[in-house]
């Protein structure tokens, strides 16, 4: 008998995994027919396929379902939902990885390289009597060394740069400069020239970036946040913009998006934004996790991504 | 008795290799005087350290010379000077490899992530319904596989770019498709996205970018040019700027440098000029170059670097 699959995530999702997500199941040997409205038995749903924007909000009739796959990398809309006691995998997608690796790097570059001045520039002076420094002299910071915070670290360690990453629990990543806990959040700031903020949103990392820990970068530093927009202090981040501690933001992600048009960010010759394009969710490559980790809860392995609910990500 | 070096790449050059050349010749356990002036007997000299901004242009009295050693790698405004008969060596400076590198990565993630919207559209509207490709559907090939060419394909390949990179006489890059010669020149243009220009400037490298050769790109395709002004016909690439064709040029490097300031490209929205910053060489770095070719001169192993008279590079 096939499993039911009911794709929550919404009818302006829907179009996206229409074509990949059949023939990823398929390709996994996996037999389910795809609801996309919530059936009229709820109890006969096996698996839950999720997004925050998605169409239902109480999980208590799925009774049999084995499992809620988030099509997002971040669960903080879901996670404290009271009636999910299913088990909850995140997504994490290798397509979602190569274009967050592909954001941090090239903004990382731009800033490294001072590349705004030549784009907005165009005044017929040729200035060229300041030798930018090299990557292996320019200290970057990263916050999360998740899957995508390590793979960002690593990218930027291929290309020279001398990285440090920071994560609430200890975490070794090859050639990068691990610290975690408190006290390593501090030593990992102190002197940073560019900050990429790639931790998940929870309570313990909101506003992670306020006005102490933006003290404690390299005068002039560089803000990189593709992450999400409540790990840093807006207010602070504004003052360290107008006193020159920070030189330059260059955001992806705000407290509310999408982000409004009096937000002063929008108008502040310091803040590039970006509209949430740092990373999507590519529903070719993504649809083969959801498959695999079906495959998983049927044969009884392990899923992939699995959300510790205590930590909330 | 010390060995004499006349450090004839000028007196602007002087106070940044007054320091590291001395330290690096020590290091190579040499002995040497070095003169900054044109010695009243030049037959005296062992070594000339050279740049085409240089104070000597008659190379005849040098008669003891071993080799004449160019601080920068390209050659073109020296190689063709009848009086030098002595060896002459590129420059490959690790620490411009280095800088190249970063700038071919950057201006690529720049162009590939669609940066300069961001960076100059701050109008407060959200735009967020197009995701960009991934680098792996974006074609990149790099024309000129030396050290430089080579060294910025590697890390676009790390980056996941398809790359395409083309020689005069065929080179092996790990991951880089290759091609070489006249046919493989136009396989090697048909349908990229972006092309990078690391050719030396030689007769047969003058307008490799022509109108016929921009017309086989990708529509919307992207030049980055941190080679060889000549490598690029200026009037062609504005003629493929207006009508489309070609999206934007981010050109380094001019026919006539500093570039005049009523010349076409400052003014032209669609073209970034930076002022020949892509990469420099580095004298804490190059000086290790220039001691390790003096050491071996000595010892009579061959010099790193030595250019091909009748290739010109």
């Amino acid at each position: 008998m096939p499993l039911t699959v009911f794709f929550a995530a919404g009818p302006n999702l829907w179009p996206e995994y229409e074509g990949p997500l059949p023939a990823a199941l398929a390709k996994a040997g996996i037999a389910a027919r795809i609801v996309t409205e919530a059936p009229a038995d709820p109890a006969s749903v096996d698996y839950i396929v999720f997004a925050p924007t998605g169409i239902i909000s109480d999980f208590t009739p799925y009774t049999r379902a084995k499992a809620v796959l988030n099509l997002w990398a971040g669960v903080e809309r879901i996670v404290g939902n009271a009636t999910l006691t299913q088990p909850l995998c995140r997504m994490v997608d290798p397509g979602l990885t190569e274009g967050m690796v592909e954001y941090v790097t090239g903004h990382v570059l731009r800033h490294h390289l001072g590349m705004d001045t030549h784009i907005h520039g165009q005044d017929g002076v040729w200035r060229n009597d300041t030798i930018p420094p090299l990557a292996r002299e320019r200290r970057v910071t990263i916050l999360g060394l998740g899957e995508l915070g390590a793979a960002a670290a690593q990218a930027l360690v291929a290309l020279n740069f001398p990285v440090t990453g920071w994560s609430r629990t200890a975490r070794d990543v090859p050639g990068v400069r691990c610290l975690s806990g408190a006290e390593g959040l501090a030593q990992a700031l102190r002197g940073a020239q560019i900050v990429v903020t790639l931790l998940p949103n929870t309570p313990a990392t909101q506003n992670v970036l306020n006005g102490d820990t933006l003290a404690l970068l390299a005068p002039g530093a560089f803000v990189i946040n593709p992450g999400r927009g409540a790990l840093i202090d807006d207010q602070a981040l504004i003052a360290a913009l107008d006193s020159g501690q920070i030189a330059h933001a260059t955001l992806d992600v705000f407290r509310t998006e999408p982000l409004p048009a009096d937000h002063p960010f929008w108008a502040h010759p310091k803040v590039t934004v970006t509209p949430h394009i740092a990373a999507d969710t590519r529903p070719e490559t993504a649809a083969h996790v959801i498959a695999e980790n079906i495959r998983r809860g049927e044969a009884g392995e392990p899923f992939l991504h699995l959300v510790d609910r205590t930590a909330g990500y």
